[in-house]
């Protein structure tokens, strides 16, 4: 009776007290209230909207479903960074040992991809052996030995929003702006942190294209980190085109070492380095962004951040030397080159049909149970904006066999658009979100 | 996969195709669409409503899901009634065999009791051996025999409609009017009637106590029966104090059998008489409101109506003595008079407040498996403007012991409000609304 009663309430545009969220989440959790009551209700909450109140109880009854955990006895300061997903998107594989090997505890729980948008987990998994299902003990292990883990959503920790985002999936719930908010803080605020950076993706490459439910987004999670002790402070990133170079699981683990060896694409760095910034700052171990840069340099310079990569590789099962030779990773059987088909601008690259590009080749999943094969996707060179000569090779196709490279030619042809003229691009990172209000960026 | 697709569309305002409807309706009704889908669906159907085609459609798949009469070898003229709920609304038990006996036939398919309303199908188990729960083909064959049925919705008839309104029962999305619309309407085309007339309640004690949104449920439904060969014309009634004088199973039953001996109270013979006036009409049976109100009456007078009542009751197992004698149905063991407890206008017999007394004194079902006693309820006299002595006997009350007693004075220490001055009531019949629109009801 209490579901109903929920439903018909939120339905009138009515709210629910925290009570009543604490009550109907774990009596869901339970198995006490049906799925087919619980998605009346998310529809309800999509079309009708959560007040701050709400959303923070929501939140709080996630958590409270699991286990909390309390790392105060590690004695650092402990960061995280969050995307709101993308193309080519490979910056936490870059960022997570990067800023553990400036002495902050990074305990990055990732996800796998979602419709064009890659996964972390499944990029980490590309490397042999590694594996991402640690348990809440072995994670906290790992992280008083080396400061650092990769991991994925665990049963333990708020497992009412493990059920509740399987149900939203299934019933076109997903995009509503306190539901995403409370989804991820749930397990960001049951880690512990001291402080998260948000990556709020924009553009048609993002599942929220335009600027103002991206900063909607960014306001709402600052607001229940406040609520609840966990500093946030958001960056707007461009997602109109795909970030680096890569596209593709393996292809991007290399980037990625790349990068930490000081030979990431110039766009990658600056994405990572300005969310790194963050992390420092919120951590208190950089007091600006300009010291912060320098420590990031350093570390990347001096090798200790492909170090401390190497050590959560070992920490996880993986193969270690793919640091030294990304060679290691799965190879594609079959690769082309990709060459402009007339002389122009790159007008755009669509991160969209990239990414569909990808899962086409058999990178990313269709349905749930696919299996997804690591080696395959695009290395795009070009850059909108950029002037491209006829017959200039502009990507590189990695592919199972003949038909994946046919695939691959048919989505560059559609997502790279060379014309007369070209708009620029978005400004890679345009705003910056605190609690005090969302500003330009200035780089 | 489909059923996902049209979640997030009508989610979005946007519309679902006939042929779409029918694909989900069919699949929900075959266990291939699961509950939690159509759940969140049914909510985005409640926020987002459906145009005219839409709810064209769905009634159209809800037919499908089931079986669909043929009724054209009858050679008359079938027309039923719907109510949509009130207290003391024993209309249908009246119209029924009255109609009927002026050579329509009447297939009526009635519901039982929901919330603080009464249900026609509860009240007729109250006659010792009657039953309504019928299959098509036995309903059909007493058609043929005595032009009249009185039953209850069968698994045969719309069986998706059955599915879908137990998950809108369970999930607060009962109240839409295109949901609500293609519920009834589907299952009354599905009966193969020629013509259909609708009692929209208004008031307190109704569904939808604002008149404009009856309109709007009477003007749903006329374009529905248009769209499919039936026709539909709509009153509106007053339910801002109960109809008759009887509220509760046995005593309604009662009730009824004088009104069709000519000793029914003003009020109610007023609304059977428009109500059964429209159908004639529309059964092509009467050339105008005054001839149908001759025939009802001529028709009550000479016995006739009475007669056909006894023969529906005798066809269907029940003890058809009652219509002579209805001390044969179940007696309350207690009963005691309400008198007024100062003297004064009654400003307001306020029928929610009578039809929740009713269910706490065991008339109604406060759960779904909840067993009733038709024995207990009110009879109140005092209607709404009459002037009214200390301690004049305004209502008699029926229960099951003093403490049943004791409950039912309160319920009309709550319902019956005697003021100094009372505003008029609502008048009993105010609109008519055809294809043509919406006029005053003229009496």
């Amino acid at each position: 009776m209490l579901a109903q009663r929920l439903i018909e309430r939120k339905r009138d545009g009515g709210r629910i007290e925290a009570g009543e969220w604490r009550a109907l989440v774990l009596a869901y959790a339970a198995g006490h209230v049906p799925d087919y009551q619980m998605s009346a209700l998310l529809m309800a909450v999509f079309l009708r909207g959560l007040d701050r109140g709400e959303t923070d109880a929501l939140t709080e009854a996630m958590i409270t479903s699991g286990v909390r955990l309390d790392l105060s006895h590690l004695r650092t300061p402990r960061v995280d960074k969050h995307s709101t997903g993308g193309v080519g998107d490979k910056v936490s594989i870059v960022l997570a040992p990067l800023i553990a090997a400036l002495g902050v505890t990074v305990p990055m729980m990732s996800g796998r991809g979602l419709a064009h948008t890659g996964g972390t987990l499944d990029k980490l998994e590309s490397i042999p052996g590694m594996r991402t299902d640690l348990s809440v003990h072995q994670a906290i292990l790992q992280l008083e030995r080396i400061g650092c883990v990769l991991i994925g959503q665990t049963d333990e920790i708020a497992p009412a929003d493990r059920k509740l985002y399987a149900l939203r999936s299934a019933t076109a719930t997903v995009e509503s702006i306190p539901l995403i908010s409370s989804s991820i803080m749930s397990k960001k605020i049951a880690e512990d942190l001291t402080g998260l950076v948000l990556d709020v993706k924009r553009g048609s490459g993002s599942f929220m294209p335009e600027l103002e439910r991206g900063l909607e987004l960014a306001r709402t999670m600052i607001d229940l980190g406040a609520d609840h002790g966990c500093p946030v402070v958001a960056l707007v990133t461009a997602m109109d085109r795909p970030l680096g170079r890569a596209c593709g699981n393996a292809l991007e683990v290399e980037e990625a070492i790349h990068a930490l060896r000081g030979e990431g694409p110039p766009d990658l760095m600056r994405v990572t380095f300005a969310l790194g910034a963050e992390m420092l700052q919120l951590a208190g171990v950089a007091a600006s962004r300009e010291a912060a840069w320098r420590d990031m340099e350093v570390a990347i310079s001096n090798g200790r951040a492909a170090e401390k990569m190497r050590e959560i590789i070992e920490a996880q099962g993986g193969n270690d030397s793919v640091v030294d030779d990304p060679a290691v990773l799965p190879q594609a059987q079959a690769c082309e080159l990709y060459d402009a088909p007339r002389r122009g601008f790159i007008a755009r690259v669509e991160p969209r049909t990239i990414g569909r590009g990808v899962v086409a080749l058999g990178g990313g999943r269709q349905r749930l149970e696919d299996t997804i094969d690591p080696s395959v996707g695009f290395v795009i060179t070009a850059k909108p904006g950029d002037w491209a000569e006829q017959g200039e090779p502009l990507a590189t196709i990695f592919a199972r066999d003949a038909a994946g490279i046919e695939m691959g030619r048919a989505a560059l042809r559609e997502a790279i658009v060379i014309a007369d003229e070209a708009e620029p691009p978005l400004p890679l990172v345009s705003h910056r979100v605190t609690i005090e209000g969302a500003e330009p960026y200035e780089s």
